[in-house]
């Protein structure tokens, strides 16, 4: 790891003092904005992950709001799937592609009513693609960034943790749904949803003022619970095959690469921008797709990746993530893998900085 | 200074080995890609910038490039600058901004030839508002990001270094032209530029494979001028008032704001975006503006940013880069002043995390 200075430029949250306070060692830049990668060590978070409950500052998902008339319509032009059904309240996740169909963000979309939406982005600058669109169309929209700092409860825990501060009504939020709740007299969108596969919820919390009164009420509630600091973790994310846009898939792949047809809803009469540069994709399917790769041997390192990936000699692919999984007693690892080499149970040689190591195709993720 | 993770999604370059062999102690995160911030110490680099050549891997200086019929007309709509003037082996500082007069990014355009250009980028995803405004306008363009890695060579001996490598045509590069040389068989555009006053040259390296070959040339050929590898200096570069986007102006501002107006020929009949939301600025002026401050005292810490100006108990603006100068013996500072504390010689207070300093206002940076 290297040492990372000080700037305006990559922006603290509102958390930030709390994250350090909680004894933060490392960081990622996401969204030019600090997010927290390992508190304890990497292994012994993803252990306390899978047991108890964390709270998350995860304010670098920024949200990209749409308003106006067209909101609605905008939303559509930028995915592929089929958002008509949609009811305010609900959550989606929604990949988000260019003219060639190419992934621009995976973000979930959030419908807060019918003419308002918030788009919760992964790492790249979504805005600018919605700003330049809305403004090419000609539409009805007002495009913002406003000042929500998503606040993650996860673990199987993190229900017992929420109800104590919220109340029942927590329980009753459905998965990818969301409802209203208070807090310090505002009001809070809280979805059952996050990046891990433990459970649990994302506080969109709406003003910075109130951020740390609503951390320490968290903590104070929850501590009998063993409640901690937490961030997206490594291991948990690859063994539950949550993808990182921007490591395990780029501007260069499809939604159909990343595994991600299912939500591609391209044989229906939706006016999404890359829908005709997706129809190909859908019907041929891809050259290559996501799969989870097991790699034989000791714990690899965190090296920084890709990996290419070989067989017979051949370039077959690549590795975007890796980490050694203690539950499963192996590493495991998320890779690009060619047509001719993605059936499960393919065995391929992954190279790795510290040399050549042998390797499994697999078609499922581990949890 | 706190750890960075690795990360595919922050991406190394193709100088990244040379820069850690040459001991990079720090680095930041721009435009998603590594770019190192001290090597010896910021004031160690600093005296040498100003006394010898540096070569910097400004990989993160990432290009657009726009390819097409309507290459020309798109640069002109993402800027207020009136380019219509411009030749090919020109170069232009080109605020761009949005449909509001926000500024989106403040690169360097580079026109390649009559249909191709390049957008040597700050630190912000400027293409993805580049294809959407290509997209909405439906224009005959090509919008991608080429595999070009910019080298910089600066500091007073950088011309005596470059003419050893490329020959004494370099001489007759004029500031912000540029020309082609070969190198390996390859042709490379040489710039007259880069993100310092001490003068040099930005080599854009088009093409990993010679990246590392380029750089070992370049410390070959400067070994007895005292060549080491460097990067962007914070002090120097607030001494000669070169803004960095996302740290002393961001999309809330105007080019006005920035103190940029010079670059704003809104009273042209340019097709820009964002002509019409600036005209008002071009007649009545910004209510806030950029200022080089000298803030009182002992050297001021590397704290987290902005931090606010006050004057008369009243809120007046914010210091967003600061630092201490070891030739002007005192913190030179880049800050946004209200119009009514924006005279030179105002004095104003600034509440650093260490506590309030008394600071000046002034009107021309220190180079």
């Amino acid at each position: 790891m290297v040492a990372l200075s000080p700037s305006c430029r990559i922006r603290r949250t509102p958390f930030s003092r709390a994250v350090e306070a909680a004894g933060a060692k490392a960081y990622t830049v996401y969204n030019r904005m600090l997010l927290p990668t390992v508190f304890d060590s990497i292994e012994a978070d993803y252990h306390h992950l899978k047991k108890h409950v964390q709270v998350w500052d995860v304010s670098c998902e920024r949200q990209v709001e749409l308003r106006g008339s067209d909101a609605g319509r905008l939303m559509q032009m930028l995915t592929p799937r089929d958002l008509r059904g949609m009811l305010p309240g609900q959550c989606c996740y929604a990949p988000i592609v260019d003219e060639t169909g190419g992934m621009l963000n995976d973000p979930v979309a959030v419908k807060l009513s019918r003419d308002r939406w918030w788009i919760s982005i992964a790492d790249s600058d979504l805005m600018l693609w919605v700003k330049g669109i809305a403004n090419g169309y000609r539409l009805d929209v007002l495009v913002s960034e406003p000042a929500v700092a998503p606040l993650a409860v996860q673990g199987p825990k993190s229900e017992d943790m929420m109800v104590r501060l919220f109340g029942d009504r927590v329980r009753s939020i459905r998965f990818f749904r969301f409802d209203w709740f208070q807090f310090h007299g505002r009001d809070l969108a809280i979805a059952r949803s996050g990046y891990s596969k433990q459970g649990g919820f994302e506080i969109y919390v709406d003003g910075a003022d109130i951020a740390m009164p609503l951390w320490d009420a968290l903590f104070a509630v929850g501590e009998d619970l063993n409640v901690r600091a937490g961030c997206p973790n490594l291991i948990e994310r690859i063994e539950g095959g949550l993808l990182s846009y921007g490591n395990d898939m780029t501007n260069e792949n499809t939604p159909y690469e990343c595994g991600l047809g299912r939500f591609c809803n391209t044989d229906t009469a939706i006016e999404c921008i890359g829908r005709d540069a997706l129809l190909r994709g859908a019907g041929q399917g891809p050259v290559q797709q996501i799969r989870p790769i097991t790699i034989d041997g000791a714990a690899v390192g965190a090296h920084d990746r890709p990996w290419p990936v070989f067989a017979g000699g051949k370039r077959v692919g690549q590795v975007t993530s890796a980490a050694w999984s203690p539950d499963f007693r192996t590493n495991v690892a998320i890779g690009m893998i060619r047509s001719s080499h993605w059936d499960t149970g393919t065995r391929v040689e992954v190279h790795t900085p510290d040399g050549a190591r042998a390797a499994t195709v697999h078609n499922n993720f581990w949890l």
